[in-house]
């Protein structure tokens, strides 16, 4: 099989439009130019009403790590204290990167649990300069309380960095409105632009905490974005055909409409887990209360009794239908199927019945069909 | 004019190959698969026959400044001294970003002057970590002795960290020979890969002198890059349409091979070097001795009296074709004419045309033909 011909159904990185494909095409032009700077306009615009902010809105040429980075290094000191909210991989990472620029004082839950928001409130009341969490914790499926966690920040003073990674142009983020004072999004996820870019907005009061002097990072340093993107450029060479791609994107997520586009991976996301239920396979989060769900973008499930998740993976792969694994300690005891960005019923409906002939294969269901069913009567919705 | 019918002959970003920018629009493949992992091998394989060297190569999803920046960040501590060489802009950015990683001894000479190697050697004396030097120094049309320098830096026990930008994939480079120990260069300058990515070449002395913690930079880290490389991935999300842009970029490269192609990229600047001589233009580069010579890939000339560059600039943008000015106190007194990449003799040709009918409208040349005449004298020895 070529993989040309593989449908990708993870969290990341996922189909790109043939017309935001063709776009990258297109001849190399100076990056100092107007035509450049329009359509860095552009993007930002289109952007700033998929995060809902009125903040600074900047594109980096580099991954949703690299913006992660870059919201940590930019306003944390050595001696600053910064609380990383963690429930799976992405929370992780943030506090290795907290570790690095200043003190990170973790709050570890177990992987895929919700958090508990007077076990937050507990360790915000120790003091800090930032809070950090992941708005969607794709390694296991969850989404977390970005606007109550939003509430705590802002009653304890501290910077709400929020990872909007896998939710921004795909679930509801109010930046604004929630307080978020750094909001992440990568490009090759809800918003299926090609991967390699991230873009991020950045409030008064963040600019505030920045170091007079300069940053720390440099090719990060958001001093020199926003002194750059104030003329409609960015600061040291961007990825010229990730932008054309990228716009192409964001035009096609702006002719839909973002509450459409909410609708949709919300009943997309409701529609894999009335499969899972039906097949018998359960879902990986643990919520404990109200406040957090289930992710609207990547369904993680466990592998069923006897079966490592990876196999389910690699049997899906055969057939042509790219899903993930688990992660780290993870790896092999579930398996997640990502449901972001354009992706139409169809694709979803083509991932469960293939889901469905693996088990079947597997030993792990007697027939085939009903998830297929479930889920389509969820997705029926949509037409 | 549509900006797509442009001849870009600026010091990047350049022309990318048509069959580099079809390559960009195939469908997006997971980055954790064995298909990307395949291109990744090839991609490093061919840049160490560009580097000349045995050393670990990596490619970054960020411009050729995030490769400056790993560079340094990962090896240089708040206590160590970095020398940094200054003739032109480029310098100043090491300068800049060494002073935020550690402390810079900078060495600050006229922009377009060549070094001085005792003045250099002095500096050394006084305690070095790592001396940086721009090959190329692309702000003004100078290169600067490279391999002088390392075996300074041999002498003093010093890294080198050799910023190659401009001229890796045109201009030889033998970083092995010349001990470099950190080499850089960035996609969309003399290998014409689309901008977005920078590749770097580590040796074993510079992983050594990495932060057993960790280093400082989180997605510039590059030991994370060595991790991951190890397995033919890289630690983050990589731009994947990019790598086949740059695939695409490096197989053509490899066609023409790299003495040809070094070879090339002299004659175009010498062939542009006797345009200017032909038409009264003085070369902005003032070389004090034979260590230093005029770029092989950009010519600064001087603007004519009572003329800015800018100007020339501004006409030959109006005629088709995109020129550099000059950057920073620069701006205005200087005009650059890029000569990197896959150009071929008749772009270089109609550039020294359009720019006598420029010189001519402007008052600073009586007739054309010139220029063109001793271009082509030069740019015969490659047919």
């Amino acid at each position: 099989m070529d993989i040309e011909d593989t449908l990708l159904m993870m969290p990341g990185p996922v189909p790109v439009a043939s017309r935001a494909l063709r776009a990258m095409s297109k001849p190399m032009i100076n990056h100092r130019g107007a035509d450049f700077s329009a359509m860095y306009d552009d993007c930002c615009e289109i952007l700033a009403e998929v995060f809902q902010t009125q903040n600074d809105i900047f594109v980096l040429s580099g991954s949703g790590t690299a913006a992660m980075e870059a919201a940590i290094g930019c306003t944390v000191s050595s001696d600053d204290v910064v609380v990383t909210l963690e429930n799976g991989k992405f929370g992780e990472r943030f506090k290795d990167i907290a570790a690095r620029y200043g003190k990170a004082n973790p709050l570890e839950i177990e992987w895929g649990h919700s958090f508990d928001l007077a076990e937050v409130e507990k360790k915000l009341e120790e003091g800090a300069k930032a809070i950090t969490l992941v708005h969607n914790e794709t390694s296991v499926g969850i989404q977390n309380p970005a606007e109550q966690i939003g509430k705590l920040a802002k009653k304890h003073d501290a910077l709400f960095i929020l990872d909007g990674v896998t939710t921004l142009g795909g679930s509801l983020v109010e930046t604004d409105k929630w307080g978020v004072d750094i909001a992440v999004v990568g490009s090759q996820k809800c918003l299926a632009a090609p991967p390699g870019l991230s873009m991020l907005s950045v409030s008064k009061r963040a600019f505030e905490a920045m170091d007079d002097k300069g940053n720390l990072p440099y090719y990060l340093d958001l001093k020199a974005y926003k002194k750059s993107g104030d003329k409609s450029q960015t600061p040291y060479t961007p990825a010229v055909p990730l932008f054309f791609g990228l716009q192409e994107a964001l035009h096609i997520v702006k002719e839909e409409g973002m509450p459409s586009r909410i609708n949709r991976h919300a009943t997309g996301a409701a529609a894999i887990r009335a499969a899972a239920d039906e097949l018998g396979l359960e879902l990986f989060p643990q919520l404990h209360d109200d406040n957090s769900s289930y992710s609207n973008t990547v369904t993680a499930m466990k592998a069923p009794e006897d079966v490592s998740g990876n196999d389910i993976k690699k049997d899906m792969m055969a057939r042509g239908i790219t899903i993930a694994g688990g992660q780290s300690h993870l790896s092999g005891k579930i398996f997640r199927i990502g449901s972001m960005g354009n992706f139409q019923p169809k694709d979803l409906l083509l991932t469960i019945q293939e889901l469905e002939i693996v088990l079947k294969n597997r030993g792990v269901i007697s027939e085939i069909g009903k998830g297929v069913e479930a889920a389509n009567n969820v997705l029926d919705r949509l037409f």
